[in-house]
């Protein structure tokens, strides 16, 4: 296994396989919070996010465990399972960018549940399993992945955007928002999040596993 | 973003920096399970593991919680964080590898406070974060990541071995076993896990994160 730090020019980007890519940290910055207090998951801005080991107190999402749904097909739906999808996390240039794939002007984040708006790090939907979100007075969140665009989002956006053909519109969200959606994560460390404060993202060791 | 399933040569395995390596599968077994129930980290044989979403019942790292230590030089020590190290996964032929390494006839799961031993997985210990363990009789495990080898765990192999000097015993075990050791993870899906169960290991998507 070597551990040499590879540089990559630009135009011929490679890879060895079992090089492992040293673990590195990027600064964030929390541009909005939101709550999904009304018993769906459209969210609403809000200033402070207080934070149990269960998630966002008073939010749709908040649990220790959730109940699986279409996105676990291993489970008879309903099961309960460890709940990695406490938070979601979105950056403002990614949705720029799926609201120019599908037209619109604008795409808001609680259109989509999303509970953090997060600027600074490039291609945020990116970040790797496992990162760590060190927020500045005390929080930490885990990332545990990608957040799959569904038809449920996409019918939110087409109707808030005011969409004429709002079944298009809510189908066009999952094709065009793939790798753009944003994140979800758990607590590791609870506490008060609050707009402005800043993030030390930390993202661990990387590397391809091959059977 | 590119999708292609690229093909990779064994003499020449590369790998552009934007490509999304596909999720996959493997199959393993479990070889042997051990518990730690004298109220330290080493194990001894059991035929069945219980869990819990605090891990395996009545096990030395049993919590929804646990208290950092020197790996989260980041925190004081003894801060309350989200316990990702409820189970520890080791695999026969890494044993054998340090084993070698270590210049001993042998190294078992119990001197290291594995819980778990599984076989049939190459490289158990680069499985990436995120990788679910979905054992046959319904438990599922999520991997946190690599178990990083420590002087604590050394100490014991050089004690059990009969190793002459113990403290070079136990300083030559974090040098050796690094990307050896196995991995830690927690219950996603509670349940009994047996000796013997088979296990479908599903690898997720895997990709480099570059800012």
């Amino acid at each position: 296994m070597t551990e040499t730090l590879t540089l990559f020019p630009d135009d011929a980007e490679t890879l060895q396989a079992d090089t492992i890519v040293p673990a590195s940290r990027l600064t964030a910055c929390v541009e909005a919070l939101y709550i999904a207090s009304s018993g769906d998951f459209e969210t609403r801005p809000i200033d402070v996010l207080q934070l149990g080991f269960d998630g966002i107190a008073n939010d749709f999402h908040q649990g220790l465990t959730r109940r699986s749904g279409g996105r676990e097909p291993w489970y008879p739906r309903g099961t309960e399972m460890r709940n990695e999808r406490q938070l979601s996390i979105v950056a403002p240039d990614e949705l720029v960018t799926i609201a120019e794939l599908m037209a619109l002007p604008e795409i808001r984040p609680e259109w989509i549940g999303a509970n953090i708006l997060l600027s600074g790090i490039p291609k945020l939907s990116m970040l790797p399993a496992r990162t760590k979100l060190f927020f500045a007075n005390g929080v930490t969140l885990k990332i545990d992945g990608q957040n799959h665009p569904c038809k449920l989002s996409g019918r939110s956006i087409a109707r808030h955007a005011g969409v004429a053909d709002e079944a298009a519109g809510a189908l066009l969200f999952p094709r065009v928002a793939k790798r753009l959606r944003g994140l979800v994560g758990w607590v590791e460390k609870p506490g008060r999040i609050e707009t402005g404060e800043a993030v030390s993202v930390h993202i661990p060791e990387q590397w391809i596993y091959r059977a």
